[in-house]
């Protein structure tokens, strides 16, 4: 556990999103006035300027998450803002630099906020403000997930469920920059023509329902590509083993989220006699483990590129948080919430 | 498939257990004559000395495996021979060599056979015979499982389930050769504290139960020794998710067998949080993509040693097949049926 909300003595006022108990979080988080501490020598007070509510930022409320802050806390996860004072120690930012949190658990859904230098990462000024606010979770896992497990060449194939999320449509980009074919599952809905549309125009070879994952028609799929080198799972349960039948001999499949709230069912045969791998990622432990700054370098060249977008994002004032966290839980998210301060 | 029953000219006969449908073993396998085909230039002739029945030989027979050969087929994967005679343009075996089958599939369940010379392998002449006729797949399974998924060190521990299995055995001591603890889960049975006695001797650090795996002693277990940074698993099942609950975060869980016949379930939340790895293990494809040679010195060195015996065995004379393969498919196996020509 973490602690997101200091009290040091007063510096100026935050307004926050404040939980003090888990629970569901149009119950449990309050928009309240923080005192901010005064200002260390190595810290860096921070003016956020947009932050979405990802399903991480969610569970973590609701308790059900890995890690977990210190009550009471400030919910959110990620997010971008502008420094506007450091300490006098600080060398590794200075005012006007645009930063976005180096780990999970620091409480991004506030006006202002005092945080160490060392807990912040500096982005490149020329990135437009909603790939910025959505660019240290999501692209960071699709980048990954994309280049640590199978080596991908142009004409490959990846196949993944959960095709509309924030990491499925950064999957869809970056895999298309790197010519490598995607078959995106998505839940049959009613503006299901719509959706299909928008993820081919951002790079989906294929767009498919739940349901066509397990008919006869996906072998005329397979015909015309590869079968996929790389399954990368957001769901689990049923989604989930229809993906690694799909999956060439030796391939990978990647789990990175479970929506489904239903574990993996694996077949013994799949792992004896096609060899798949089964494998999880999270970017927050890798992160801890290897830092950002390569992996933001390339995230930003295709952002400059044209090749990669924010996902479709609603923005909300943090006033209207209930709303926005009311869209957020809906079974079928269209956009992502992005809360601007 | 592949052909293993061919018919040439005459050249003498062989007695062998042929079957000609797939089925249960004890209704489709016969005693039969085959007629042996003509020496060819690069062929040799074999006298089986001794070929065991393994749980692969009998998913094969009932045609539930990976592989099937073309019926009719003589049945058995896995034995060894000695070489009576040997075609013109043969040099990589000779007269008198102890040879054993190059890849599955062959037939060994017989007196008499013509194989490419291609199709042996020859092992050293100072084995014993009941090493040898067991060597080529479950010592072999072993010891890649132990060498090629998480570098062990000297004080690592290993979890096992179907302990007392071929390949259980031999895990036992390979392990326990390179100073690896082993946890050993056996299902609970009449005998159970002699076939612990018995699998401690072979050098098991602790023996088990099924049940056991669920309780709090575990815990208990891991303050003497690491959690395990490897997981083998030759069940599947409930079996198979309670290996994976033990495992040290980032171990990886390899599934080499499927006797309880159910899928692996694995928790989302073991991949993503924990950074499981569950994998498979096929000897049959492993020695088609990298041959032999190496795996087997490695073995013969350990059997020299003293420190790899072969399974406790009980040798039954062919023309006793019946008996042979009840005592291969009773649900508590205490012994390997080895089939004495």
């Amino acid at each position: 556990r973490k602690k997101n909300l200091r009290l040091f003595p007063l510096a100026g006022e935050s307004t926050a999103l404040v939980y003090t108990t888990h629970g569901e979080p149009s119950q449990v988080i309050k928009l309240g006035t923080l005192q901010l501490p005064s200002l260390g020598d190595k810290s860096a007070l921070v003016k956020m300027l947009a932050a979405p509510i990802n399903p991480s930022d969610i569970n973590m409320i609701q308790g059900t998450y890995a890690i977990l802050p210190d009550l009471p806390a400030v919910g959110g996860n990620e997010g971008v803002g502008q420094v506007i004072e450091v300490g006098s120690k600080v060398k590794t930012v200075k005012v006007g630099d645009w930063v976005i949190p180096r780990d999970a658990g620091l409480g991004t859904w506030q006006t202002l906020v005092v945080l160490s230098a060392d807990d912040l990462v500096t982005l490149p000024s020329d990135i437009p403000l909603l790939s910025a606010a959505t660019l240290g979770v999501n692209p960071c896992t699709a980048l990954r997930m994309l280049s640590d497990f199978e080596e991908l060449k142009p004409g490959d194939t990846v196949i993944q469920n959960a095709a509309n999320s924030g990491v499925g449509q950064a999957v869809i980009q970056i895999a298309a920059a790197k010519g490598v074919h995607t078959i995106n599952v998505v839940r049959d809905r009613p503006d299901l023509s719509q959706l299909t549309d928008r993820l081919k125009v951002m790079g989906a070879t294929h767009v498919i329902k739940e349901e066509t994952l397990r008919r006869p028609e996906m072998k005329e799929l397979f015909k015309f590509y590869p079968r996929p080198k790389l399954a990368l799972n957001g769901v689990g349960g049923k989604s989930a083993t229809e993906l690694l039948r799909h999956l060439q001999s030796g391939g990978t499949m990647v789990t990175y989220g479970g929506m489904a709230k239903q574990p993996i069912t694996v077949p013994v045969s799949a792992l004896i006699f096609k060899d798949v791998k089964v494998r999880g990622f999270w970017v927050t432990q890798w992160k801890r483990n290897h830092g950002h700054s390569n992996m933001l370098d390339e995230l930003c060249t295709l952002i400059r590129a044209g090749k990669l977008s924010p996902p479709a994002c609603t923005e909300v004032s943090i006033k209207d948080f209930h709303k926005a966290l009311d869209n957020a839980m809906k079974p079928y998210i269209s956009t992502k919430q992005v809360l601007v301060m």
